[in-house]
């Protein structure tokens, strides 16, 4: 399981007085840096390796400005050309979102998905939730 | 079905060269506007009435700086205290995302979910996908 | 002058019930798009040939959420190498924000600043403030 | 000196390849953090005492999406109502961007400005810049 804590900014906040419902993609997406450079090491948008195709989310409760964020991200299964990531948001003991994310192992210069290289496998399949 | 034409910023954009993942959920709310006013009339969060619950997306095809979009708005569903929004983003003839997003009639003071009121629900039935 | 039209979203908002602050640089932008083709006429991040080296901005009266907005956008100075934008955020007779951006002609490959070419340098001059 | 350590995201890269000029008054907001609780110590926005009135910033070097970013935040001046913030935002031993941030001590239901509490007072000069 990866780890990421999250400071809530003011601008994350919204009118009703919570964090704004656009922004858990946002959060979650940060939780998954480390699982992007499973697939392109140094970062490198030439080198790009993912394509999301489908997001859910449930929004359990409200989010707060007010407490400091864990995001917690695991791999859910790996497919021949795509894998799901299963990621949670919690403040204190309460969890507020949780959700999937599934992306394509895409070539951009080719604009086709690709087998998921073995070594990118493996590197996926330690956070493997179990 | 609602209309919003919306223009692509440079600031939506991200690094591999597309509107980034996490600005479909913010165009998609934009999108709502007219939905929101239909529950808080007046638009003031002292009276806001709606909380998502679940959203569910997917990711079509690769959404362009360099076009307009059009968002797509239905109603696809309304219960007693919640309703389903189907929503569509089209760039010229292709379509780049879709999805759900399913609210509850919120009432942020009770903190508690509540029948959607009779006004409410004749002015949501008006939008509802057939 | 460049005249654009805004609707602000809910993500806009934030817990003080107004548009955060971080949204005008963010619709500011947006304004400047029909400048940014002068220079880049595809639009094309490829042949992107603007940097930012400062932005200044006056918050004049809070931005609600209710109202359209709309973004003016005049070219209030052309150097050899660099142009100063200037632009207003207007809610109906309200200025609530004014501000300058001042960018560089820049080629990103070369990683320097070059002359404005001729043909942008005419485009720009149509948006003189006088 | 405030110090605030950022990782920057995907969602905050642009088509340019870099991190999006919209972006640094995001990031320097998060270091105003501990600023806003010394003003508003319980941070709820029902209290929230302060409104930007200018944001002047330089932009002096490209943000790479790829290293971490640390911001830090002075307070450069205090006055009777107002106050300064000075940042700076740096990757590495790069400079990447600096500015100032102008506020008000404001009451949003009087919506009049207010003399800062001699408590605040106390806590903004323990940042002040020499």
């Amino acid at each position: 399981m990866l780890l990421t804590k999250i400071i809530p900014r003011v601008s994350e906040t919204d009118g009703a007085g919570h964090i704004n419902n656009t922004v858990m993609p946002v959060w979650f997406e940060a939780g998954r840096k480390d699982i992007f450079k499973l697939l392109t090491p140094d970062l490198c948008f030439k080198r790009w390796r993912v394509a999301l195709v489908n997001m859910n989310l449930d929004y359990v409760a409200q989010t707060r400005f007010q407490e400091d964020v864990l995001v917690k991200t695991w791999i859910e299964k790996i497919g021949n050309k795509s894998f799901v990531v299963y990621e949670e948001l919690h403040q204190g003991d309460r969890l507020c979102a949780k959700g999937t994310a599934t992306y394509v192992y895409f070539n951009y210069e080719s604009q086709s998905a690709e087998t998921i290289p073995e070594a990118a496998r493996v590197g996926l399949s330690k956070h493997l939730k179990i």
